[in-house]
């Protein structure tokens, strides 16, 4: 039984708070934010936990064994940094850190002390990016050439976090999951129609080691909504939606297919469009996965799928795509 | 009665040949191309015309008005310079050449000779295109803040023409036509998968005086067969899909508002979520619309909706657009 | 505050249990049931409310002021009249009875007794159909001159309740609201593929006084999740799909218009496709918005949008619609 | 080389016409038909055809073998009789005739002068029908249970023909083909909505030996475009939709599953629901492989696939259910 404390009651905090509250492997021992209306508001749903506005209390509680950062993205160095030096394992919401700097420090503190650093990359632990990643490494897809990504609707305007930062971690995660190669340099363009200085449409690009490619594009203003990820193989193209409430994957047996005795160019190359395949998924609600994954890591002191290096991975690439965006698209360099 | 010759009788220019025989208001005299194979082939279909390669009978003949320029882009100044000198109006299809100067070359060429001279941004002769533009005209979608558009496929990989020459002419035109700005840089990022030297995906940034912004994303492998534009006005937002075959434009009465008096940024800003209308598009074939467009201009002298200076700025941004594609996605200006 | 007892905890019942437990007009005081594992499973979850197997206990509470009936449709009768008989207004899922006589019965008691007696006619409460509704009033649609409904997927197969029985009175519940003429006949046919003696897949077709029609297709053996009502009107048609996140209603203006001077029929006729109007619903979860108006109809003494008129008219067409599948679809007329 | 003549130039003639015209396989020489309008517009396309009104003409002319009767069906009798009787091979378009008893006829006819009859059951020859009749018959989907058919839009109003006799066929000579049992009973419900007398919606249910079943929805008064087919199987299921691009058949793992041991029925039955499959269906025109078969059977005196006595199963159900029809949905035995 892990023993949990959640800091952050804000906009995500009480998806995270339901679900270690009702598993059966967790156990809520405190809810912690600065808001006490929030708090008020969601004290009569969880009555075995604290909820208290210091932080003071829950780290220096013997009944906690692990610390959930909820909170602002500007504040999660610090919270989990000193989480963890208090002997608590640690869950970060996406993104890790703002800086590559920070999530480094994390990493490190993790390292040090030993404890789990675990970043809410919650794509990665949905069935059908796990179905994806089992059919590129199977050879199904064949080489990854390219993927690319859509994250829009009309959606909440954040005021101090813009769609980049927001959103793109999402993809990010899921997409160097999925590559499987370096990225080297990146470009992002970006504007800013609401709310000065908070870029609400960015559109992404990165390259990565061995000519692969990856585009997002990411927007809170836009007519549709749409979560779409298109994975461009040698053999075989897979999309992920997410907005098809069962068919959430299809694998086209489409490509380009070389003849290797030719005379000229044209004969060589023909297009091969075969049969389509929409496989079950056996869904199970990604958070809940994300949630018990955490615990299990915790339990067992392994690492985590989504440890601290893969947030900094993360990090790494959202820190040189704001450079870029800063200066209207410019090629900037991944560490 | 016009007198065509149409000059390239390969890929495209066979679609041009039958509306030029089939229409009232047009005669078919003459097609050239240097492949006699490809001559043979479409000579019994059009019995009143001449089949020859040498281009040179055709700017002799007194018997032609017109001359249609449907070869490589790489010809295109050539053969259409040399028909204007010689008395003829040219239609020459997109790009209308592969670098501005050659560009303002025809431009300045049929300044000089009084001879019409138009490209085939065939887009701009789609009956949903011109609703669009009407909406925007009359203040339907507010300012104009961004576009994006898709144009992929599983398509035939060209030799010698890149997804971003041989797709991307079209939603340029159409985006420089409903932003109605400057473009200002633009920022290309592309890879070669099938044919070294010959980008078959490339996403395109554009950014225009006024904060405004476009996204093309082209490619000739992928899963889909996408055609769609996404206009994002201030005050609705407007998606034009091709690939629907009734239901073309959807006009979204989605946005966000403003309410004057408020305490907080939060309070300020809300979302409008209202009807969507998918008005009626009285579809002519764009392709015949263009072909007439053409005749009626040289028959009434009139300036062709896409003129030499509608085909050159395409052209600059595809140059500039090119020269950022070269180097990996550096943003560079639009001249 | 309307004191409620849930008798049922089977399928549905839960769903009832908990609206009716977190509305701030209601309070749940018992839940009911013959099976104590259903009632255990629950219990942690309300501990506001009693658990019994005796509805003699629920009756004869003076804490009780409506009795909601979630049982097998079989048991509807005698719940609901006794507890009519003891004072308690009712509320019973669909179908209302398994015969007309049965719900005559019902509806003679709720008017003796001066109880509110209402039906579970849960669509009825679903925006869009309000909104539908609102259209046909309004005159938008023009003369409704016939309906079809479709509501099949691959489903729980019933044991002692047949396709038509168990699917069907969703969609003539909100056809006979909006047709709004008297049915006249009805035809059915159907089969048993799974468990004999229960019919899994109905076609049934009614006909209304005034040459009105509907048709209603129902399935739990389908490949497709289908829940999709289409109104033919005059001037209008439109289509109601339930499977759709936000785009539930379209009105197409669409129709067949009569030119009053004309030579021939030919000319009299011509097709008008004009726009399509996706208009927004403000969805509120039907469910709880029944749920309301059955508390609201207590402490008001209103009658309910669906009473016991509306629940035996239901079953009338039911009644008649199962002679003629026990016939193999002979025409059978609606009393 | 066959020589054919083409009876008939109206709606649906001109589609044969161009056919026969193309085909290397055939030769066009006679155009029959009354109206002197729509022969004059034909002429300048089919230079090596006679244009004639009179029959007669082409029934004694030597240099015809086959006659394509593509006029109303109330002729289809007489004009196939007559030409069958002197020795011309026979196709006439769906339906067949007017009644079965007529049909009869026209096989007798054929046989005794041993002349190919071929009725137009256009779909016969669509690559996905073929596709799913060799699932079917490779045990693919298991037993076929039912099927379901749905062929509607706003289109067209017939004066003489109702959308029973005029839709219909199309779905009859599918279902017929692919439920592979003798039709018992039919019941059929339609109403005459924009011209008296012609039912332009219709609901038609089709009974078979073995408990198997069938239902076509008809109507010219609908606001979708619909073609589609859906066949449902003990193992698998199946939907082919026309209005496909290019996704035209989806095959669904999904069924109901028995498992032998078990103690209730409900432990017997258990929903399997696994992949999707959207086979690359190789599509080829079905007017032009309708069009070679014809020609096929004439030159190597073979059956066609559609042959007399396929247009005579389809009329007898047509028949069966338009007396139905006019008994307001009776169930009626199909002889």
């Amino acid at each position: 039984m892990v023993r949990i404390a959640v800091v952050g009651a804000g906009y995500w905090g009480p998806n995270l708070i339901r679900n270690f509250h009702s598993m059966k492997s967790s156990s809520l021992r405190f809810v912690c934010d600065q808001d006490r209306a929030a708090l008020e508001k969601l004290k009569p749903g969880f009555p075995e936990a604290q909820f208290v506005t210091d932080f003071g209390v829950v780290l220096s509680s013997p009944e906690v064994d692990a610390v959930v950062v909820a909170t602002q993205p500007a504040s999660h160095l610090a919270l989990a940094k000193e989480a963890l030096e208090r002997g608590k394992h640690v869950f970060v919401e996406k993104p890790l850190t703002l800086s590559a700097e920070d999530a480094q420090v994390l990493v490190d503190t993790s390292a040090r002390t030993k404890k789990v650093l675990m970043v809410g990359h919650l794509l990665r632990y949905h069935p059908a990016v796990k179905l994806l990643k089992e059919y590129i490494d199977a050879g199904e897809l064949g080489e990854v050439l390219y993927a690319y990504s859509t994250r829009v609707n009309l959606g909440k305007v954040r005021q101090d976090e813009n769609a980049l930062w927001n959103f793109a971690p999402h993809d990010l995660a899921v997409i160097l999951h999925l590559i499987g190669a370096k990225p080297v340099s990146v470009s992002a363009v970006g504007q800013c129609y609401v709310k000065p200085g908070v870029e609400d449409v960015v559109f992404l690009t990165i390259l990565f080691e061995g000519n692969r490619m990856a585009h997002v594009h990411v927007s809170w203003l836009d007519p549709h909504k749409i979560r779409k990820l298109t994975v461009v193989g040698r053999k075989k193209m897979a999309v992920f939606d997410d907005m098809e409430a069962s068919e959430k994957i299809r694998v086209y047996d489409k490509g380009v297919d070389y003849s290797p005795d030719y005379k000229s160019y044209a004969e060589a190359v023909s297009l091969r469009v075969g049969d389509i395949l929409i496989p079950r998924v056996d869904m199970k609600e990604p958070l809940r996965v994300e949630c018990e994954h955490f615990v299990e890591c915790v339990e067992k002191g392994t690492t985590p799928l989504t440890d601290g290096r893969d947030g900094l991975a993360v990090v790494r690439v959202l820190e040189a795509a704001q450079t870029s965006l800063s200066q209207s698209g410019t090629l900037v360099a991944v560490p």
